[in-house]
């Protein structure tokens, strides 16, 4: 990057990547491999890994058959098969905006259309409203796919609103795919560790995305699964994963190790998350013109900056900027919009660096904001009000 | 398998994993792997592993960019990827048949139909024949796929036959996307390590689909690429790479220093594969009515022999049958055709397996063929003519 090459430091807060150590019970298992033949693993997974998973939910009290469990390349794949094996061209996917830029590829792969269910900063980006979500189904509706807890806006879904969502599904007869992965990211505890999957029956209709990438800080294992208990989706995916033979074989042996790390792993965590958390909104809040609702969980927060253009403001940033030799990265907001024109003054940022670097990050972007405002959108100094 | 726990020795000639031991090289350099966060790799692969794949390849007297190479999760993926970025629905795509029956589940994924180009077991199932190509080319065709050398036939294509399929490709305007991830099996000197790669004048037509599984001994690994000199199709790979996000990291390491292995070792992988096509092809022949033809390359052949149904004969083998509680498995044939009631009694045999095991294989094949004709076809015995 341009930017690094001119010797400035760049504090990375646009990507996912945790900086979290992966439990050392992933490289101890890797390590003791010795078969001599690096063969295809299973089709839907290791028997030994989908037992591990079914192990995770029972901790989480729901009960699963093997064949309920599909392993896969990452979450990224398990959406991907998803979509090829519920969507046909110009169906319809009902997705919150902001959502994950990726589920555009993969709807749009399998020839499907996203509906995109409005919501803004100043509500907090929330979503389960009954009247919005079923004022977008139509004939051609086939799903709604939701995040929770929510990338890139951190929301969290109450009891409550995964109940009535779980109800739009199973009255309107649409799959639910739940992108859960980062369940163990919830900072409030009235949240416990929210999975869809205890809802028995949507069975038919449930289609949960799952991945070790950040449950365990593992992201480049890219290992997850698709838990489903509908018979002929089960059946669909076999197909596509039988198509591909199979996910890494060491990947996946790494993976059931991880399963066993001791839970006081996702406290350690969600405990520096929370603290990163707080850090980044205090900050952000004492920006003036910032508009941001805390989130609850994962490790992303959105907000809405004042600055006329969050694409424009970044580049400027690399280019023109830096506050004593650094500056710093964030997800502009368009891409996370299907709508065009929203998102424009938004911005991602994940919190995923250590609580000095986020600080001394925040503060680069307050002193970016003032001079941006100043000297590119040339707004005069006023009087405090 | 039923068979099994009945207490019967199976001879596995059914799937392509190979018995070679996984150079030591993979283990040695995942073993090494000490950062702390297993993050993801880069989106196109790592450049150790693409600066990998180019040496390789300039050893084949074949020049490639970086951006040439897109590191794919074994050689399905770079399938899968290819036709999502090159087929629209109803699009065509010609492949000789029989053909790998996962083609099917790709080529479908994206919405596009097979035309199948029709070969048979009496010309050894050779399908360079440009009348029948181009008979097929519609204004609908998008691409040419071949596998060479082919899996399940063992076909290699001579150099001018490649070219032959070359200029077809360049002037009808089509991709021509070929599965060269046998290259390295190829048991008669004049083809040497074959590739399309080295004809310049298709850099805009050509997709070459790659992995280390077979090269390596590595099909666990699922470590594979596209390589293709076209820009644009580049862009639409490299969009689906993104999406999602990277290749397992570890793998890619492991695979990387694959590429340093002595070139010693496919000699000897290729040596014991020539004598296990010399044992299986020289058995087959001593079985009254099988018709077969040497296979010049990869490490199956397909065969068709004097039974009413090879599903149907499969089937029998495992339930109603042993030598001395042996039995053995292949791979029916009518999945590897396109066109109805082709490939019936064909079978796919891999010769995966060691010297002594491939013999007996054969001798229970035999008794087994000479049985059902007896008490299943009911053939009744007649004087050798």
């Amino acid at each position: 990057m341009a930017a690094e090459k001119e010797g400035k430091k760049i504090y990375h807060l646009n990507i996912g990547q945790p900086d979290i150590a992966t439990p050392p019970a992933y490289y101890e298992a890797i390590r003791r491999f010795d078969r001599k033949t690096l063969a295809y693993a299973e089709s839907p997974g290791t028997p030994q890994l989908i037992d591990a998973v079914r192990g995770y939910y029972k901790r989480l009290d729901v009960e699963l058959e093997p064949s309920d469990v599909l392993i896969t390349t990452g979450g990224s794949e398990a959406l991907l098969l998803t979509c090829l094996s519920i969507l046909d061209p110009y169906t319809e996917v009902i997705i919150p905006e902001p959502y994950y830029p990726n589920y555009t590829t993969f709807v749009h792969a399998a020839g499907g259309v996203i509906r995109a269910l409005p919501t803004n900063p100043w509500e907090g980006y929330r979503y389960a409203d009954r009247e919005r979500i079923e004022s977008l189904i139509t004939k051609n509706t086939r799903a709604i796919l939701i995040t929770n807890p929510g990338n890139p806006t951190g929301v969290v879904l109450n009891q409550e609103e995964m109940r009535m969502i779980a109800d739009i599904a199973k009255e309107h007869d649409l799959f639910l795919i739940c992108d859960e992965v980062y369940r163990e990211f919830c900072y409030d505890e009235k949240f416990g560790v929210p999975t869809m999957a205890r809802f028995r029956d949507i069975d038919e209709n449930l289609v949960i995305v799952d991945s070790v990438s950040k449950r365990f800080s593992a992201c480049g294992a890219r290992v997850g699964c698709v838990v489903t208990r509908n018979k002929e989706l089960q059946a669909a995916l076999l197909k596509f994963c039988q198509s591909r033979l199979s996910v890494a074989t060491i990947d996946q042996i790494g993976a059931a190790a991880l399963y066993s790390v001791d839970p006081g792993f996702f406290l350690e965590s969600k405990a520096e998350y929370r603290r990163r958390r707080d850090t980044v909104i205090s900050r952000l809040r004492k920006i003036p013109g910032v508009v941001v609702e805390e989130p609850m969980g994962a490790f992303y927060v959105m907000a809405s900056l004042p600055v006329d253009d969050s694409d424009k403001f970044q580049r400027w940033l690399l280019e023109s900027f830096s506050d004593n030799g650094d500056t710093v990265m964030f997800a502009p907001g368009a891409p996370f919009y299907e709508t065009p024109g929203k998102g424009i003054n938004e911005v991602r940022i994940a919190y995923v660096l250590k609580q000095e670097d986020l600080e001394r990050a925040m503060d680069v972007l307050a002193a970016g904001i003032a001079q941006y405002q100043r000297k590119v959108m040339k707004v005069k100094a006023h009087p405090a009000v």
